[in-house]
């Protein structure tokens, strides 16, 4: 029986973990739940899986959750320290990292300092901190599942495999919801539309990231962390019905791709039940059905965000953080109708040449890199509304 | 340095395999060469490889051979006696068996009786003799590398997965040059038509098995002796464009599939090098460019080749073996316009219903239904020319 922490409890991934989990109540139980503001959901989770503790990020709904989980003798935490607090309890055999953006960073470093194998959907972490995560990774001698389908096809398509004999990784992308729409209408391009993605039901950040192409983006750069694949070894190929979950090439010319519905239950699995697999009844991929599978080269001119991942990854240090950090920024005023859809990878472009870039950063670098990125989208944002 | 014996070097999964080795010749050397009727390809190969022995199947061919190779002192043996002594010289470490159709089982027989690991191109063996191949397998305790590209997409999907956890094999397959020609035209096919085969470029046997989807029947009965997946876990997918060349569907709705450009020179090399893969500079698979890759139900009403091998596969004993062999005798009648396209599966399914199913066969049980079946395709022939 594994116990488990879920950070981000209450999030599309960490929903779905739980099913994951309570689906194999053999295997699994949970353990310590954190949410960053859904109470109510929280406290649903709580007196459903009655873990041990329960952390809020949002300090003031603390009382409300102490008050409602008395009766289930449940401890309650809040606040950032409470989440890392969380992510720092040792009584554990896995943590899932379901948290979104940024906020995911520190509870990662807390739970790899611990020694604790990490199940990974947040791909900030990695983003801002590969270098630490790796070392901490090596240090602690501790194993990190993906739980990013692509990531996850990737992993699944090297098991067995000699990792010395990838010649290329091939991380495939619908496209997003504007993949057609010519280049002169991207300036108006609203949250609403940009919400709308093609084949993943995702939430909201990781949708805008979606439509922007720099979800992919991200992926890149976590991917090279992953699987130490050098950038220019790593292709990004435009696959509209999302059933190609990712590809390696091999030397000898091979290519093993991961297939399957476009459904995170899949990889959220994976992760937990690795290297062994679950029997699901979830529906099957039928290819007769599905008919055709397409692929396009992604247009790096209309997705700028493409590129300045690659040059990130290129100019290394806090250079990632700083891309990921301003991104993050960017979407949440762009959701508030405060930028529009192209300042997204435009302020991530200016960031990146204005803003200082530290080498082989330290946690707190990247944290001063964190705040330096926000401010400059706070600041971008006053001056033009 | 691994000792190679080529069984059928003079065909085209034989002179791929040759390819193979001698540009890894700090892994392998050629020992042996057998070819059946080809005397100036083998004499060729011979004087380039410097085996110690090569054989010939066709006698009448063998004078020739060792008068030309005599200042080479490379030992000539002939007849289908000559080639059996070379497939059980037991000074070798694989024995590469490329040989086209039935003749290749007896070989096959040989090799693992010698106790040698093998590389199988002749999927006849399997289909034939199945279950006398799996027992000398366990018994000797030996290795069998599919070389068929569908089954090494198979093997190479399963590598470091446990074969517990396959729920279905997908065999893809081009649907041959006759995929789209309406039902009633099916009665005129020539040879010439049949041989042109839209994606691979084989042999003569094999493609008009790829024309008539015998050899997707045939693939089905090896599959299930490679793999031990029942029957009815065993899909057909039909991919035009053979880039995909198999899939393996897991407990968990998982998909792992092998892709690469048609070229047998992929699967010949994976056989040779498994676990290890060799770098090489073929051309390299372009999902943009190749744009899209489509799928299809297979039509069992066009083709019942593959009805009649599922069916032979759950009759299971000599049927699979009298299948085969009639399929083989009928295609080389076909050839030779004594037999309509048609009539290929149609004697295949009258033998299935009239000869004698021997359950559990011996070798020579499986020897006499191939006697048979050879009979039964040319009296029917004579009956009707």
């Amino acid at each position: 029986m594994k116990q488990i922490t879920i950070l981000g409890s209450t999030g599309s991934i960490g929903v779905n973990a739980i099913k994951v989990v309570t689906a194999n109540p053999e295997y699994y139980q949970i353990k310590y739940l954190t949410a960053g503001q859904n109470a109510d959901k929280l406290i649903k989770q709580a007196i459903a899986l009655k873990p041990k503790a329960v952390a809020i990020a949002d300090d003031s709904k603390a009382l409300q959750i102490e008050n409602t989980l008395r009766p289930y003798s449940i401890e309650v935490l809040a606040g950032k320290n409470g989440i890392l607090e969380v992510a720092s309890r040792s009584d554990v055999d896995l943590v899932v990292n379901a948290i979104v953006g940024s906020a995911g960073l520190e509870p990662s470093i807390r739970a790899l300092n611990t020694g604790k194998d990490m199940a990974l959907s947040n791909k900030e972490s990695l983003v801002m901190a590969g270098e630490i995560i790796n070392e901490l990774l090596k240090k602690n001698q501790l194993k990190l599942f993906p739980i990013d389908s692509e990531h996850s096809a990737i992993w699944q398509c090297l098991v067995g495999e000699n990792p010395a004999n990838i010649r290329k990784l091939i991380l495939t992308g619908s496209g997003g919801p504007f993949r057609s729409l010519p280049n002169d209408q991207f300036a108006d391009i609203t949250p609403e539309q940009a919400l709308r993605h093609p084949t993943w039901n995702m939430g909201k950040k990781i949708s805008i990231d979606s439509a922007t192409l720099m979800n992919k983006g991200l992926e890149i750069i976590e991917a090279y962390w992953l699987f130490h694949v050098p950038p220019e070894n790593i292709e990004i190929v435009i696959h509209p019905q999302s059933i190609i979950h990712s590809m390696v090439e091999f030397v000898d010319g091979s290519i093993k791709a991961q297939l399957g519905l476009p459904d995170m239950k899949l990889p959220i699995q994976y992760a937990l039940s690795y290297p062994g697999r679950f029997p699901v009844s979830w529906e099957v991929t039928n290819f007769a059905k599905i008919g055709q599978l397409t692929f396009e080269a992604p247009d790096f001119k209309k997705f700028p965000a493409l590129q300045l991942a690659f040059d990130a990854l290129h100019r290394a240090g806090t250079a990632p953080a700083i891309l990921n950090i301003v991104n993050e920024f960017a979407v949440y005023a762009f959701l508030e109708n405060k930028l529009s859809f192209m300042d997204i990878p435009g302020l991530v472009d200016r960031a990146l040449s204005q803003l200082t870039i530290v080498d082989h950063p330290t946690l707190q670098d990247i944290l001063e890199a964190e705040q330096c990125g926000r401010e400059f989208v706070e600041q971008h944002v006053r001056q033009h509304n």
